[in-house]
């Protein structure tokens, strides 16, 4: 069937098994192929086939609430909500987005990116469905790795409680991004080894309902048979103490297997949870052959090889430039070590764990406890590294605020992917972190001009003994430049000059390095000469150099790939008029108050006017205003 | 004996139970007696008296690691480890702090305020010392009502996985600060009356040793017995699941129960679950009797009446004024529900609950699942409140950037406790919330002048429907003001001119317009009249009305009781910049960059020069340079 043609899911109610294998076989073949040039979630979305189209045959969506966690593994849901037509746009400019949109489908009831969430948002849609006296069924889809995330933990913990209506499918892949680690996920593997234990608990109930109901001591012993028994047959007893009634394991590749369990769940009262098996990746070799989760979500890909098509670059990716100049410090210095929450593969520190796997910890998805554990990690003389992207590091705001900088303790935290990140979009670019870290005290914030100025950070950071570091990095490659033998420290709180001026100043760090050259060269050629700063201290502001700006009185101009609210560009604001030096013009280019959808970063920056052509006007008339404003003095 | 003298736990060690019985007494009189006048926490920390004491006879502290979660309850620590002669200068600024504190005692090992974290430090804390080649112990000590923080959770999972050498101790005193709610709490209560089962458990070792190893099915078979037997006998069988061995239940109040258990837990293998039963407020009849948290924490009482001693005030509280707007807008508007993670009496929602039981979510400890359960729940069309304090939704932060403000849905937020709070200190202070929210998109943010102001935007707020609104309020009470019959909303983004002035402009909000009207009254003796602005929506700001200000080029000083970096002081200088006038001098009075501790709210406001002298000279200062440098044109 030419799958483009799907309207809505309507189509499937009647379908019979035959065509719905057949179906399957057509979206798996239709992801592989689309996926192959735009890249994209291919392992997650070719796990979840059978399991999509059995939701959406026996659910009533949009009445009924498909919540998918983190949302990344939602692309058959949009080919059978009417969206296979725009898969060739995924993940690009104004295109299909990779994760559920409010604004794509009336299918698609919550948005998300971030892990964890579908069971706390199930909770709200279940409890308006039951104050609004409704009688849809509220459908949350969470996979084991998100499982362990704190807040979908706390809402296991409250649905448990109010025994609240609902169907949780446990997506079972047995990895999230890399291979699970936790306690919940040791269960889940019992459970999963254990057979299916649904018709035993079906003969239970029969015979316990013929144990006579009398009263007295009789009566508790036929609770405490009840209670033995119920362990001794019930292998989700995890769950059921929770509250919920445990369902599987389940083929989530058995079209049977699935009605058969949906169907029994939906009759069901209070909270239901359905323990379906897949496998990511199924369907197509590569993927499915993949251990430790680089099909994750990839690039272009060879659909017969399985060969990555890359760009070709020299430069070492950044994540990679950190990870391995953390490794070789750790050589020397026998109280580094390293915590990532479920991104060892993202952060590049296989080399690492493979080394060092006693001072390595992939702690899971569990941003929060990654980051408190760092903190009891320095508590005792280590030099934690947390790795973790910036998006993420949003999960952990308040342990890095009233456990890391409050105890002032050495924390290494490395933001990874800090800055757009391009085609996640909007839930995933790592533009808060500055306005997020900066106000905390005690804290030292800094990004490197390139990998050589970054490897040297790695070291200050690891040198560091007055509190928190953060290093931001971000997603991609370096630039490919020499890369000193000898590892050095950078004095904290101090800025290089890349190129001298008189007329005005850019301050600018990281990524935006390149574009303020570019701009202070156009200018130059325009008869303007700028400064060029390395704000590499984003916290400390060097301060020194800062007032001799001022001191001068031209026009300064302020980049940063981060969110202008109270970010780098306020804090010289701030320090300026702390100063009394309110007279100096000071313009701020960045990202304006609104969310950043997905695209390519070059497409997106020029989108929000972050471009050498605006930082060369905007100094332009900086320094024609300033001219003007003497002139008339 | 005399408490004052104590001056480390070593004397402990050759206690015997009847002098430690004596201690215990002593130590309930010198709480009861010394919290009489000084107020804190009285209920937790009359709840762990025989619990501390085991804990430091039995264990080595500070090479043995004792973590108190939430820290509240470590009075009798303090006391045992020689700070008992301070207890007169409790909560007071530079007195003894109300939580663990480095610098105040080698014991206290880890710092906290904030539920929930105590675990996550502990496996930091014991990684460090397995890297390291130590043998001490790592003890954290949490409630029930922690033990549903996500973080908990986490950490949990992760211990269990990691089989970590820990103690954990589960201070289980049946309700948090309010009582508990939560699926977990269940299993407790299950745990609590089951019995004691460890001799059982110990037999069943016995016999199953003498099971006959041999292979094949007959080992299966046995496999199965054990299993089975375990479910049957094991009452932690949650626990257990998660890797942990559970010992319990124990009776917190009897030293030779505690000495028992907590010396097996100490020659185990793996994390070990203690799990004690205490009663809180132990000893003191109101304190025991209280039902609902009323003595969880509070100011002076009468010993022998419990009667609370309260400065006369005819204003109503903030909480009970905006709970009681809330209620009373929700017999109207059937759409709006109220969350609080496990504050229903510090956000004084009784009555609404009373009222509403069907619309009233208690969530437990749990801020992530609240906040976005309230995103679930707008996304339905209802109307959720969230009341949390303002510290706490520091937890939710990603929550409310990633869930809310990104899908823009109509979410009350109602940040209780904002500002300075005076005595609980630095871990508790609501200063960084403007920080942390105005870089979120779609978010609207106010704060009223006074109580009547207050119930106004409480009408705005549930009103309003494109979007996030978040309306913050001091703690303690309003300031007596009149108040309208009727409610009405007002316009989105618009402030309001107190004071008529044309020589300088204070732009603040919420508890500190009384100190602006002040200073301009002052200023106005001293020939200085400004214009003094309630600029209650710190985002959006009153563009219009700044952009007259601006035009006329006279000083403008904001002030606000949070933090600068990236404050509403720096919005206001951002959007001058933005408009290119530079020209104008802003200056900002607020909290610096530094955690504020613990002290009476005034006090503080001194120490860090908020206050009315500062705006005076500050307002003063700007004034004269302004003449100048005009006289200079």
């Amino acid at each position: 069937m030419d799958l483009t043609q799907i309207a809505n899911p309507s189509f499937l109610k009647k379908m019979n098994k035959e065509k719905m294998t057949e179906l399957a076989m057509e979206i798996r073949k239709f992801l592989i192929h689309n996926l192959s040039t735009t890249g994209g979630h291919i392992g997650p979305n070719l796990g979840v086939v059978e399991l999509t189209i059995a939701l959406h045959k026996l659910f009533d969506s949009p009445k009924d609430k498909i919540i998918w966690d983190v949302g990344h593994q939602a692309y058959v849901h949009k080919i059978l909500t009417g969206r296979a037509g725009q898969f060739d746009t995924l993940r690009q400019y104004k295109g299909l987005c990779g994760f559920p949109k409010m604004s794509e489908s009336e299918h698609d009831v919550w948005e998300t990116g971030h892990s964890s969430t579908s069971l706390s948002a199930a909770m709200g849609m279940a409890a308006a469905r039951d104050m609004q006296g409704g009688t849809n069924f509220v459908v949350p889809i969470i996979g084991d790795g998100a499982l362990t995330g704190g807040m979908a933990l706390e809402a296991l913990n409250h649905i448990g409680h109010l025994k609240t209506n609902m169907i949780v499918v446990l997506n079972d892949n047995e990895m999230s991004i890399a291979p699970n680690v936790g306690a919940l996920h040791a269960i889940l593997g019992k459970l999963r080894t254990a057979g299916k234990y649904n018709s035993a608990k079906d003969e239970l109930e029969y015979i316990l309902k013929r144990i006579p109901a009398v009263g007295g001591k009789v009566a508790a012993a036929a609770e405490r048979v009840k209670d033995s028994l119920k362990y001794l047959l019930v292998s989700g007893v995890f769950f059921e103490e929770l509250g919920f009634t445990y369902l599987g394991p389940i083929d989530g590749h058995d079209f049977n297997d699935l009605e058969r369990n949906i169907q029994y769940a939906k009759k069901m009262e209070g909270p239901v949870l359905l323990h379906v098996i897949t496998k990511k990746g199924k369907g197509y070799r590569p993927a499915e052959n993949d251990k430790i989760g680089t099909w994750h979500g990839t690039g272009p890909y060879k659909i017969e090889t399985g060969d990555f098509v890359k760009s070709p670059t020299n430069a070492p990716s950044w994540s990679g430039l950190v990870a391995e100049t953390v490794r070789k410090i750790a050589r020397e210095d026998k109280r580094v070590a390293a915590i990532t929450p479920a991104m060892p593969v993202g952060s590049k520190l296989e080399s690492f764990a493979a080394e060092f796997p006693d001072r390595f910890f992939d702690v899971g998805i569990a941003e929060q406890h990654a980051a408190t554990m760092a903190g009891g990690l320095a508590t005792q003389g280590m030099k934690p590294f947390l790795a973790i992207y910036s998006t993420f590091l949003q999960r952990a705001y308040d342990q890095v605020l009233h456990d890391i900088t409050r105890q002032k303790l050495n924390v290494f935290i490395g933001i990874d992917r800090a800055g757009l990140v391009g085609a996640d979009g909007e839930t995933h670019q790592g533009v808060f972190d500055i306005a997020f870290l900066r106000h905390m005290p005690n804290i030292v914030i800094m990004m490197p001009k390139d990998e050589n100025e970054g490897q040297h950070m790695v070291k200050t950071a690891l040198s560091y003994d007055d509190g928190p570091i953060a290093l931001r990095y971000p997603r991609g490659n370096g630039l490919g430049v020499p890369m000193d033998e000898n590892l050095k420290i950078i004095p904290i709180g101090t800025w290089e000059i890349l190129r001298e001026g008189t007329d005005g100043t850019i301050l600018t760090f990281g990524t935006t390095i390149p574009m303020a050259l570019e701009a202070a060269e156009t200018l130059s050629r325009k008869g303007i000469h700028v400064k060029v700063v390395n704000a590499r201290f984003i916290k400390p502001l060097d301060t020194e150099m800062l007032e001799e700006i001022f001191e001068h009185g031209k026009p300064i101009v302020t980049i940063e790939e981060a969110v202008l609210a109270g970010g780098f560009g306020s804090a010289v604001l701030e320090y300026a008029h702390d100063l009394g030096m309110s007279h100096i013009s000071i313009s701020r280019i960045g990202i304006p108050d609104e969310y950043i959808e997905h695209g390519s970063v070059d497409r997106l920056l020029e989108e929000i006017d972050l471009t050498c052509e605006n930082v060369v006007e905007t100094m332009e008339k900086a320094v024609a205003q300033s001219v003007v404003a003497r002139e008339i003095v």
